[in-house]
């Protein structure tokens, strides 16, 4: 068995847990936070057969890559009334995962 | 030396704590919560010398394994007041471990 | 790869966020506590080249190892206003540090 560690935007955490569920695959999810941007993510710990890893590794990736969005910015308050705000593009989600060696796995 | 991972009930967590304390084993937990039921639960992190591994298994199956129980149902509101409320038996506790590897061990 | 865990006091905590992030090492962290003393600390989890390890490892060494600290304990409350209060001596930080092996370590 492997223990897959993801680390994923909160953005996308609740997305990855349907997705796990719909899959049956068990996991457990805890709140942390990155070092450079104080931004909260969410991480995973995963306990799966060696053959399930690659699709746990898929869905993760499915669920939580890195991408652009189109984001509206809020209005600038008491900015000038005339102006506009237009979308920008913004880079969202991304996980990091590292699946580990598990020498014994038990349940009670 | 070894990783215990240890995802136990909350009902269970301080009892575990405990026990810990009087085996004198040093752990780490940290609340998590579970992907099927957002239920929480506890997760420990248990550093081990090789030869402690089992003892320490023993430890959490001894006071975390899964079990029934009986417990009597809140009397449902705006019920009818002749109906009594009966003790259900229910599923409690339930610990999944994981044993990793370590490759080394420091404390500073 | 290695992932490296390092439990450190969060008296700490800030100082060695500071301190990876200015040698471009990128952790997760988030809050644990011990089970002896229910104290708070934090947990950081790394995921690190072979050979960064070393400097991790020294960097935590540097940066949380137990140390003597002098504190001046609070004034007793209603106790005889002509006492004074001495700085004592105590314990302050360490660090718990597992290094483990990664099989795989993916960003998406
Ligand atoms: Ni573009
Ligand atoms: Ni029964
Ligand atoms: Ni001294």
């Amino acid at each position: 068995m492997k223990l897959v560690i993801a680390i994923v935007q909160d953005k996308d955490a609740n997305k990855l847990r349907s997705v796990f569920v719909a899959n049956e695959i068990i996991a457990t999810r805890f709140s942390t936070s990155g070092s450079f941007l104080r931004a909260g993510n969410t991480t995973y710990l995963v306990g799966v057969d060696d053959d399930k890893v690659n699709k746990v590794l898929e869905l993760i990736k499915e669920t939580c890559s890195s991408r652009e969005q189109f984001m509206t910015p809020p209005v600038s308050l008491g900015g000038d009334t005339s102006e506009h705000t237009f979308p920008i593009e913004v880079q969202v989600g991304g996980a990091t995962v590292m699946v580990l060696p598990i020498e014994s796995f038990h349940q009670f």
